[in-house]
């Protein structure tokens, strides 16, 4: 499913960087890396092409994501979020803007990327572990405050 | 007014991760958060949300920011930038790509953000101290030359 | 041509600091950079402004990139990427989201970037090498599945 993917030890933190391959979908392929080399607190950034999308815009009444789709070929521009750990699995927040053919961007919160021709993702590890926890105004999970300061 | 702050060390530099708590500024948070730990050189990305928002763009000939007011809930779809020093206070250069229900963007140099529901920062050290000079012909502090090369 | 550049190591890795000056083409100073240190897998961000730029849509059935032309002073909101090897060469995968003097926004791959003000821009090494090949469907030089797993 994923291209590439080098392992990298850096002071006991890893970096991962994963190709992936036409057709995949971005949001699994980075979840099922995370998963299995149990990454639970990183940062992702990545860069390349889509060939359809799904983004999400939060609606504060509603408390779920309104869907957007993008359904034609487009860059992406900047795909940039963080990895955490959720009741045992990693749960990834990632937004992206996606550039169109005529300059123009469009982008959210990222729900579904199909993958082309590459996405050029790395991910660096900044913790052993990000904690999250359901937030009950929103039902989102979100950084917990286990570590309130 | 912070919710979640981890110090980690590699090889010497510091990993910050912060939540932003809703109804913080996310300006002031960053500021405070390099200041309480001395950060003087840094990267900066997150993402989350604006309950609303205030951007700049910087015009040539007023040698000031125009103010572009962002009143509306937006995804904090790209929190991008660096933390250097300027005459000993942390100095935030911190741009800012937005989403809105549709999915169109609206960016520039973030000068306000009021969280919610959150606002991950991911915030590493790069250096010791990137130290900042003001230009003559902008007014604005930019990273010195003093290292020219 | 380049105002500040700092060599750091951390773990074996090296962070380079930049400050491409006013008139710089910022994917020369970058694709420099890269060549001066033999930087060969890395992530790229950064954040300024440009006078003017050039960035791209790859066309699937052209395989080509389609030219869009920014004539005009934006904001650089977010400058995204990474370096890779491509026969011995630095290779700049870059993609930009730009800011206009009324907060919208245009981005594609960046093809070139005069830089006003400043780019701050900060490269961090994640690999010794990256290594990209043809991929004969596109013409393009992708990460390569060398190191599939």
């Amino acid at each position: 499913m994923i291209m590439k993917k080098l392992e990298l030890t850096d002071g006991g933190r890893r970096v991962l960087v994963v190709a992936v391959d036409k057709g995949e979908d971005a949001v699994t392929a980075i979840h099922d890396t995370a998963a299995q080399y149990d990454i639970r607190g990183a940062r992702i950034t990545a860069v390349g092409g889509f060939h359809s999308a799904e983004v999400g815009y939060f609606d504060r009444q509603a408390r779920d994501y309104v869907h957007i789709p993008v359904a034609e070929q487009v860059e992406v521009l900047s795909l940039l979020g963080d990895i955490a750990d959720n009741q045992g699995q990693p749960a990834l927040h990632v937004h992206a803007v996606l550039g169109r053919r005529d300059g123009s961007t469009v982008g959210g919160h990222l729900l579904r990327g199909e993958v082309w021709p590459t996405l050029e993702v790395i991910i660096t590890e900044v913790a052993a572990e990000l904690t999250k926890q359901v937030d009950p105004e929103t039902g989102l999970a979100l950084l917990s405050g286990a570590a309130r300061q």
